[in-house]
């Protein structure tokens, strides 16, 4: 992260995460677990100081467990807890802390449905789940997936599933509820998520250091998310009322530098809000994809319901493709070649012909590494927007690998879409 | 993982990694960079006992550089070897290890260079980079990235910076060469992914109840790589030609009892094998997708090379563009509907007489949410192929999401032109 803004404050309760499993430390599984439980705890106001990953052996785990417990108001632990032979979190917890385990009725009778209604039987090693250490209370809302907490020194410690799913679910119905209930003075922390798309970072980072004077308390951070940009504004504030205002105010004070370049706010992605401008606006769509090679069509159909919006698409990745199945004239390859100006505007007239859509968008470009010459370098690509009025074209030249260069082209294509139904302007090429 | 076969070995030389960041301990970030490094030791017989990943703070960082160094016989950091105020890992380890911040030369030369070639220009933040604790040996091969390294008390410490490509291409080029040529009697430990599609997982462990009694010590795992499965073989040897003649001989008894639903050995995605199957025959292909919206062109077109045998796509995502685009007949789509054998098998012949190519596959689908019906649920598919011979099609059920669906869809699509191609009975359907 670039800390566009440092003021950070100081939190009242502090805890840990260790995350159990060979898989992680031989680095066979990314360990999304911690992840996911830091930023749920975060954005709680309940601050993570460490997130430890150790291999599932008593020593590892046992000695990680005792470290975090010396600093810490809580301790979340995920894996271990299933019904394998690796799995043994239980027996370690109940020799580390010295607690026998005991069997947990209400958890054995849990397993012992769950089993049941999955048609398989119940056996020895599913029994095992339901043995915990003596003094645990069971975690286990609405019987969905089940882990179990104790306290021990004044700690609070949870013992979480690993499967990701089950550990997400008690992280939210079950840990920072209790967590939150304890600790009943606890600041919340507030978030919000600005996306970005054709600013470049050196230009946001400037435009941020005008605006810091004007953020208060506020935490503003920026996270590079090929090819998008997000800033995050996130606050630590006793009511949510206040919090909510103030991110607001500054949502608007950002807005008001960046302009359209922020496309969305929160969680939707550049195709949602492109098929929410276009249902508002009552517009259909049809894309001609060269470099892309079927790309666009694919992040628009990522939307539930983009039918209503999205007619179709034509993909000409060969010459051939674009004069036959576009109508684009053999002398205007000839002349100009397929990634330029004249091509993708043909490309794009003839997608929204052929579709009977409101606009027809069109994308040719040098995707890599092969293909690249002098005037033309890998990299560069061509866009057209088609509708009743017009047919504006532009190029660009973006950087990086094959991936890159599709991703960024594609993205750009759906921005030419928002920006053209919002009445924006399109952003300026080579 | 689902260990299919538990038969570890003792490690001899182990190490722990390090991540620092409060965007790692707030759940902003995903801790890609342990993973990675865990991944890449692990592999060459170098055991990762503990991943720590820590706030950007004197105490936390230090805290855990001294814990690790207790039991590790090398320690890798990674992050806060940066330009900006966060970074402070060189300052943290200069006053943890009571070693003076020195300026390094030749690393200023380096980023001086490295500015310059940016258009950028020196500043103190970014010489601030240069300056390491006393003693340090830079690490920078071929001058592509910088961190540096340490020795204190016997253990080896390497500071690499956070940012992914960087540090990847320092563990790869610097960390790993140097310890194993420090640990010459390191055994190495050996593995093979074999990818898997289109069996299910249950099978899969089935099969390998039997299997494992003919794989010696070999450690055979299995990871769901939706929509995927992919089988690891690992083992450990004292000489790698002896470890590679018993992968070989385990791969091929897994390839035996699978069949050709082992599409790849390593790295290569579908697309990739797709593409080099077709280029071997000399095949090209074109592609009418509905549900999957253009996904199946994306996939193929993101192998390099892909227009030799890639001839284009229609996305005919409405029934007016299956029509008039596709030449699907009317009738058809009002008999059958346009998720139907009728359909998609109008669609393939309607692509490849289109677009000229050799073979033409179709897939028209229930991606949902919407859509679903009795007799037509959500997640229900149906592929045609056609050829010069044939018109081969089938119906599919899919479980799962919307995205879920589209790249089962996909997926199947390329395995349908990959069977074809080699010669090999296309997958079972509903």
């Amino acid at each position: 992260m670039i800390t566009l803004c440092e003021k950070r404050e100081k939190w009242p309760v502090q805890g840990e995460i260790i995350t159990i499993g060979n898989e992680l430390t031989s680095g066979m599984t990314l360990d999304v677990n911690g992840w996911y439980a830091a930023g749920r705890l975060t954005a709680s106001g309940l601050q993570v100081t460490r997130i430890t990953s150790v291999g599932d052996d008593y020593a590892s785990v046992s000695q990680a467990l005792k470290s975090a417990m010396k600093e810490s108001s809580f301790v979340i632990v995920t894996g271990g807890l299933g019904s394998t032979d690796d799995d043994i979190t239980n027996e370690i917890v109940s020799k580390a802390l010295q607690r026998p385990l005991c069997l947990d009725k209400e958890m054995f009778e849990i397993i012992k449905r769950h089993t049941a209604s999955h048609g398989a039987e119940m056996c020895r090693s599913l029994e095992k789940m339901a043995w915990v250490p003596d003094g645990s209370k069971m975690l286990s809302p609405e019987g969905k997936a089940c882990g179990f907490s104790l306290v021990e020194n004044d700690v609070r410690l949870y013992f979480l599933p690993g499967v990701p799913d089950q550990m997400r679910y008690l992280i939210d119905h079950a840990v920072i509820p209790e967590l939150r209930s304890l600790y009943t003075k606890l600041p919340v922390t507030m978030c919000r998520t600005l996306k970005v798309y054709g600013l470049s970072e050196p230009r946001i980072a400037e435009i941020f250091r005008d605006l810091n004077k004007k953020t208060g308390k506020a935490l503003i951070g920026f996270y590079p998310h090929f090819p998008e940009n997000h800033i995050t504004v996130s606050l630590t504030t006793e009511r949510a009322r206040d919090g909510l205002h103030e991110l607001d105010r500054i949502e608007t004070l950002i807005r008001k530098e960046l302009g359209p370049a922020v496309f969305a706010t929160g969680e939707d992605s550049m195709a949602e809000i492109v098929g929410k401008v276009l249902s508002a606006r009552k517009l259909t769509v049809s894309v001609a994809e060269s470099c892309t090679g079927g790309l666009i069509g694919h992040l628009l159909t990522a939307v539930p319901g983009s039918s209503r919006y999205f007619l179709g698409g034509i993909v000409s990745y060969g010459n051939e493709a674009k004069t036959e199945l576009l109508g684009v004239q053999a002398e205007t390859l000839e002349d100009y070649g397929a990634v330029s100006n004249e091509t993708v505007r043909e490309m794009a007239e003839g997608v929204r012909n052929r579709l009977h859509s409101d606009l027809g968008i069109a994308v040719s470009g040098i995707a890599g590494p092969g293909g690249g010459t002098r005037e033309k370098p890998v990299g560069t690509v061509h866009l057209s927007l088609a509708s009743a009025e017009e047919t504006p074209s532009q190029g660009y030249r973006f950087w990086g690998n094959r991936h890159a260069v599709k991703l960024n082209s594609a993205t750009m294509a759906l921005d030419w879409i928002r920006r053209y139904a919002n009445g924006d302007p399109l952003l300026p090429g080579i």
